[in-house]
């Protein structure tokens, strides 16, 4: 039996999109207990629920709150849902909450696994292969990183992909502004010797910003700042270029007949690029599982950042990242 | 009358789309000179044309070249069109030919404006807003970049942005990991305080990578290792999106219906989503107009990067640049 803690009220849609998304979580799995932590009020209809235990917190962590705010917020969910986790060392805690607030209490609170330097956001984009998705660290935890960082965030990517996303053997990358070798800053020009040098298995190369989604990457590995620029560039481009084709599509009656007849292959299309069914992005290198679902959920993408928890925490992801992320190979 | 120089050879169509690029182009301008580099029996096309020198060169530098390759290759048309600017004091001087190499061997004969420290690579790019463009710099002439290199780029984004996009009142922003003043990668956050301190005119702040093409800004400053995955990322999801909505529409007849139908819209996307009548990348920073078009440029494209270099000389960008990027305002 595993436990997962979430924090059911920090979302954009509230406790009711925590409630759905936990209720449909727990159709799909019998051996997991969730200690569901929020106003106890709005989470009554999780009492009927068999492998709940409800946990009353009266404050709410407002959405763009940051580490300091969220620490002095001890009765907020988020604040108490890590509490739980820390004390009772359950298997993952789960916030739709602020992002910044929610990662910086987590490793406070939580800790680095020894041998980790810095915590890393990973996060699965949709490739131009249905289907396929790429794991990109560190698309934000940090705002700059050594080499040595970055070879440990290969580790972890390499770990990640294996065992929640199934990759028998994970191909690597390094994110830099060219494909050859002696392309990058100078950190990942020194990361990619490093990697190199150690034979660091499944490591391919460097790779581009415009081929990091063709589908043949398991893992990119970058720096926090670009990682972040990465991650935005790719999300502002999608949803600019969606508002592009419903605009195209809703020009006027013609457009519209034309939509309904080339309905099919845009759904499937907007369903490759959804974010939605990713779950979100999750911290590793701290000592738990640690998902944080995106602010706009609804109760089906709450319900895939429970199901990556889930696989987290069966995978064993940190007790791998504790077996030797910060030794050399 | 001004003079520009071309490298006639150096693109992946040959010197089929560079003279056909200069005749369209002096189709539209009477008071300028073009001294075309080449193998002179690919430009006897040109010979018919007014204001067009040909002077011959048989070799031709490889696309994938580096600076030193290129530097060796004395005949090449692209060092001779470099060497034939720097001895004239031509107005500028435009290659469709591998980027490094030219971008290298234009910084090393011509040499940087004095006070400048890096010379920045800066393109537009579409925004959501149609026919508004917005300019990024620095997009990969570094690999990194100090604050102070940083508030440079910004100058030289405003004169850009005032001289050749015609904006009167450049909004400028830093890219950043968000939009809070105190976000950034440590350089970011050192160079948001200098422009701060300095009350640098039309310094509006940090801008997320997603609100980057929102159709706000018009100059956006970023180091050039973050500024190349920015360009890079766009470029590789437009161009990912853009071939499933190809699949989308060639999915069964119904849908080819469909597209018939919404054709018009899309056919508006394809042209606001195009970086063809961008006309490349522009080196800011060196003595002289530096253009480098796009090597995949056609006739219609490589016009529109002498079109720029053209806007630049009558802007007088590269005076403007002498006049003061280096001093603190």
């Amino acid at each position: 039996m595993y436990t997962l803690v979430v924090d059911c009220m920090g979302s954009d849609g509230g406790s009711k999109v925590t409630v759905a998304g936990i209720k449909l979580f727990l159709t799909k799995h019998s051996n997991v207990k969730i200690i569901a932590v929020g106003k106890k009020e709005e989470l009554e209809e999780l009492q009927s629920e068999n492998n709940v235990e409800i946990v009353d917190a009266r404050d709410v962590v407002p959405m763009e709150s940051g580490a300091l705010e969220v620490m002095r917020m001890r009765k907020s969910s988020m604040m108490i849902a890590l509490d739980l986790m820390k004390e009772n060392g359950y298997d993952g805690v789960v916030s739709a909450g602020s992002t910044g607030g929610f990662l910086s209490a987590a490793t406070v609170k939580l800790k680095l696994v020894e041998g980790v330097d810095r915590a890393a956001l990973i996060s699965p984009f949709p490739t131009a292969i249905k289907g396929k998705k790429v794991v990109v660290l560190d698309i934000g935890a940090s705002n700059e990183n050594t080499p040595e960082q970055l070879v440990q965030f290969a580790k972890m990517g390499r770990i990640y992909s294996n065992k929640v996303m199934k990759v028998e053997k994970p191909k690597i990358y390094l994110l830099s502004n060219g494909a050859e070798d002696e392309k990058g800053s100078p950190e990942v020009k020194e990361a990619h010797k490093m990697l190199k040098e150690m034979n660091f298995e499944g490591f391919v190369g460097n790779i581009e910003g415009r081929d990091a989604l063709n589908g043949d990457c398991d893992v990119i590995v970058t720096g926090g700042f670009a990682g972040n620029v990465f991650l935005k560039s790719v999300e502002g481009v999608a949803s600019m270029m969606k508002g592009m084709i419903k605009k195209a599509f809703y020009r006027n009656l013609k457009s519209k007949i034309g939509y309904v007849l080339a309905k099919k292959g845009f759904d499937e299309m907007s369903e490759t690029m959804d974010y939605k069914s990713t779950g979100g992005a999750m911290l590793l290198g701290v000592n738990g599982v640690v998902v944080k679902a995106h602010g706009s959920s609804d109760g089906y993408s709450f319900s895939c950042a429970l199901d990556v928890a889930y696989r987290m925490v069966e995978g064993k992801v940190v007790e791998l990242l504790k077996q030797g992320v910060g030794e050399i190979e």
